[in-house]
């Protein structure tokens, strides 16, 4: 018990509250932190964790999601959640996996996953996007500021350090843009450095892009896919949140995460029902 | 058997490639075709009408799928695959499942996917993305006169009318832009017109985008994720593709199909390995 909590301190918040506990080979148990809630519910990208931590450990020459599908069948809540891993294929460099995780035996996730080594991968770069052109963080408007309602209902807000370019933040003073677009910086709040694993976390950490368009309801995410890319590097995360296809009910929510040396490290594209009324 | 041809005879070449037989409640078989093929290997888009047959026989209330994510873990050829669906979760108006495809017992596709009911979505558009400005048909490039080899090793050219905006077609005579953008018309060669299924089929049916940067070797897809999002008009669907993010051994490709009517029916972005040398 004191060799468990000695390792426990030396972990980071992100990855404490997104530990699993083997319980097989294939399955592992959870104690979702409703720390990471908004409106009631834990967050995506907080389980988006919780379930590569489970892969990861299935996984260890091959630790990193260089994919990952999420289909989320309902919410979840803070508490115990079981998990189960299944590989469906191994290659040489990389493996594919399902992975599910339920809460009182209802299904809340399924996923589907590409691990492999970002660390070993080539170090070619011929991106054409561009990083968002951004203040300062200390330039830019804390989120977790954000006037009254909003922040009460969220505290996920606290567990990571969000600036929003005062561009795109006119919908905390009731002044949406209309364009679909926040941007900003993001950093775990307890300080520790990106990794692969708080990445998928970042892609889905930000207010809701609908917020820009005036539209303030929670968004149920069907599903949402992410694309590793490379290893962050120490740093602030560059975030940019954009929809441009709002029809039928639904819209896309794309995210680029962009370390510090300039590099596009994360990206994600989720399918959303939108807010009704 | 008259009565099984006769059948046939009033589907189009594509919903006869992609049929699938019942085995049971879950299983099913079928016929790949081979001459919806691209070097050797059945085309990602045809499977994905495959599975999506599979799918849509057991959610006839939720016929279409809203988002489909497609992992492929090795290279299809034409003859008989087995397929396994599997209902992960039922909603009021939708239904989420997982579809496994597998030929001589080597899995080659796992996929989850979210079927709905496109013609049953509210009529909602506030989509932003303005469609891609194109020469009419007529005065784009039919890809399938595309200079020798490339079309020779391609007979999946044929089953598709497909119409190369002259500014984006440099690469069939050795002069890609280098942007890393494709665009033109497409739609079915024996004039049927565009259905769920096979927009599907056209999210990954025009050349690869890295022929525009210059790298014309094959590009093996490691998961295609796509949302579709309205029935589409009758007539062409105009088709953008691009990739932004080119590093790491790895690119995205991004695909937007517009309709007639000028809508953004559908979207998908893929992950896939860069060809080498």
């Amino acid at each position: 018990m004191s060799h468990m909590n000695l390792r426990e301190s030396s972990l980071s918040e992100f990855e404490s509250a997104t530990a699993v506990t083997r319980l097989s080979e294939s399955t592992f148990t959870a104690e979702l932190d409703g720390d990471w809630s908004v409106a009631g519910a834990v967050n995506g990208g907080y389980l988006l964790g919780v379930i590569a931590q489970a892969l990861r450990a299935n996984s260890p020459s091959a630790p990193d999601p260089l994919v990952v599908s999420t289909y989320f069948l309902g919410p979840s809540e803070g508490g115990s959640a079981d998990i189960t891993t299944r590989m469906i294929r191994e290659g040489r460099s990389s493996a594919t996996f399902s992975v599910d995780l339920a809460q009182n035996d209802a299904p809340k996730i399924t996923a589907l996953a590409t691990m492999g080594n970002l660390a070993g991968l080539p170090d070619d770069v011929a991106t054409t996007a561009t990083p968002p052109k951004l203040p300062d963080p200390d330039q830019c408007i804390n989120v977790a500021e954000a006037p009254g309602d909003f922040v009460k209902s969220a505290p996920l807000l606290k567990r990571y350090d969000m600036r929003l370019d005062p561009e795109t933040a006119g919908f905390m003073t009731g002044r949406p843009s209309g364009r679909g677009l926040l941007q900003g910086w993001i950093r775990l709040a307890d300080g520790t450095e990106p990794e692969a694993l708080s990445l998928l976390a970042f892609l889905d950490a930000f207010p809701p892009v609908m917020f820009d368009l005036g539209r303030y309801n929670w968004a149920p995410t069907m599903e949402l896919t992410a694309h590793l890319r490379a290893v962050p590097a120490p740093g602030w995360i560059r975030v940019k949140l954009y929809s441009r296809n709002i029809a039928g009910g639904m819209f896309e929510e794309d995210c680029e995460l962009w370390d510090s040396g300039g590099r596009l490290v994360a990206q994600s594209r989720q399918l959303a029902r939108q807010p009704r009324g």
